[in-house]
Parts: C-alpha cells; structure tokens; sequence
C-alpha cells in the first residue's frame, strides 16, 4: 500500500477511503488493534480461527499439520479489555444493499452476544454495508432478532439504530471512538 | 472415564484427585469453563492456537488446510468475562518439583500480562506443580520477574503467594471460587 507524502497532514474524507478502499475489514481492524495495543489505548485481538487437527507429521522436532478443517467458532472474532471492560465484537461485511443477511451470524455468535450483555460485557458488531462501516450494539441487534422475525436486518434498520465509524489513517477504522461515546458517555 | 455411581455425594480429596487425575490440566480446564458456561456462571473460552496456513485445497466448496505450522500466542490461552470484569489466565504444568522454568512462558504473554494490569483486567497462572493445582496472580508474577532476576519461580514463592485450587467433581477445576476470594473480596 501506497501513501502520500503529507501524510499527516489533514484527509478529506474521498482521498482517506481512497487509500483504505484496497484494505479489507479484517486487515483493517487488525490493523486499528495493533494501533491501539501499541498506543496503550486499548488490548483487542483477533481471535484464531478454531481448527480440527487432522493429521500431523515432525520436522526437526517441530510439529506440523499435515490435515486439518477450519469449525464454526463459538464466540466472535475479536475480544478483549478497554479502559477496565470486557469487550467482544465481529466484523461482517455484505455486498447485500436493502438488508444485512442474519446467516452471516452464526447461531452460537447470537447466544454468545445474549450471554455478553447478560453478564456485563460490551459486544457489538461492526457492519460494512453500501462502502459506510457501522457499529450495531448487540442490544440493537438483539432487539431486531427478537421482534421481527426477519432472516435479515434492513439497511434502514442499520441506518436508523447504528453509528457510523468514520475512516481514517490511523487507526484506519477507529471504532474505539463510537464505543467511548456509546458505552462511555459522561465518562 | 468412569465415575462412581454416587456422584451427588461428597468426596474425599483422595477419591476426587484419584477421578481427575487421567485428565489432562487443558481438559480439565475446559470442562470447568463448559460448566461456568452452563450455569451461567462465567463466559470463559480456550483461545484457539493461531496458525500459519501455508496450503489449502477445496473438497465441496470447503476450503481444506493441506499444511499449515503453530504460531506463538501473542496472550494468554484463556480468556473471557466474569461477573462484568475481563479475566485472562494461563495454565502450565510443570514436573520440575522444586522451581517453575519461566520458559513456560513465552515473552508476549509477559508482556500480555503486564497489559492485562495496566487496562485494569484480572490476570493469573495456574501452575500445576507437585500435583497441586495452584493460581499465582499476574501482579505476584510480575514481581518475582522484576525483583529476582533468574530463569525460574522457586516453589517456596509459589507455595508462599499462590492460592490452591482445590479438585473435586463439578467443575474438576473451580478456580472462580480463588477468583472470588481474590479478587471479589467483599462483594
């Protein structure tokens, strides 16, 4: 990836998604984590996708995986601690216009984002729909899920109840700053 | 593995080390959090090991990983949420009878701990040793790192500032009830 020169110099916002367009959702939140582990502002990671070893083999003592399959996980992709608070998210990113498709989350990702809210915890999911990533709150996609019986949530739903996370150049999607004003307010 | 058919009633410590004492530190561990999960207790998950895919085949549109290497963890194994507070911890077992070798740990997961502290989170190690189950907290580790400058933890410190995890039968491992006493005192 390419940048200007005058890189801290102020982005309007075409150029700013310009430079992000080639970068995916996954790199560019992990990217925005390593950012904010590095600046002490926050300790978020990547979960590992949970495989099923297959077959194994040793060189120079060192193992190997030989075979193995990729499992459903059974919580969301990214967790950990932010200003003392539990935090647990996943990224879903949808080519769909009108409505963010449900199947996108798995089964026990919805029972893990009831049982998140239900012992304290912050969980949320960050969408990227029509090129604007959102912040939906679990509490507001659980609402959706309990009170229209939709196998998918419409885009004016996200519009009306999701935050937009603005893009920028570091972190490259700073979604720290919805959550200070979601869940830290009057902080 | 096979319980005795009086299972509701109480045990003595012998029986019960003698029931766990085929199962393995992880397992044990991963039953207790299946447990902490079930009653509602705890939302604490093993974190998958992060691997490096080097090759994938399909088979029915499902992607295969043909051979792919462990990759160091950058945290701890476990982590999750526990009475609204964000918990993180490590399990090790070690036959050495009279020092834990700090090489158990790798020096991300320091660095992960001393993180974990500073955001304000609950950190610890159990540590296996002598065929006790022991939880050392993060902060004593920490400072036995800082103060004496060698390669192991002597048992004298362990058995000095690590509480024991008692065994029994449900969950084979509570290390909630040390976590309480802990670091819930009074609540």
């Amino acid at each position: 990836m390419h940048y200007p020169n005058n890189i801290n110099k102020s982005y309007t916002k075409i150029s700013i998604s310009h430079s992000n367009r080639g970068m995916n959702l996954e790199n560019a939140l992990n990217i925005s984590n390593e950012y904010y582990r590095k600046k002490d502002i926050a300790l978020i990671f990547k979960k590992p996708t949970p495989i099923g070893v297959v077959d194994v083999s040793y060189q120079n003592h060192k193992k190997i995986i030989e075979k193995a399959y990729f499992k459903e996980p059974s919580t969301l992709d990214y967790n950990g601690l932010y200003k003392g608070k539990y935090i647990e998210f996943d990224a879903k990113e949808t080519l769909n216009k009108t409505a963010f498709p449900i199947s996108n989350i798995h089964e026990h990702q919805t029972i893990q984002i009831r049982n998140v809210i239900k012992h304290g915890g912050i969980v949320f999911l960050i969408i990227k729909m029509n090129s604007i990533i959102y912040l939906l709150t679990g509490e507001d996609y659980i609402n959706y899920l309990d009170n229209e019986k939709r196998k998918s949530i419409s885009y004016n739903y996200i519009k009306d109840k999701a935050f937009i996370i603005k893009e920028s150049y570091q972190p490259p999607i700073d979604y720290l700053s919805i959550v200070d004003e979601v869940y830290f307010k009057g902080e």
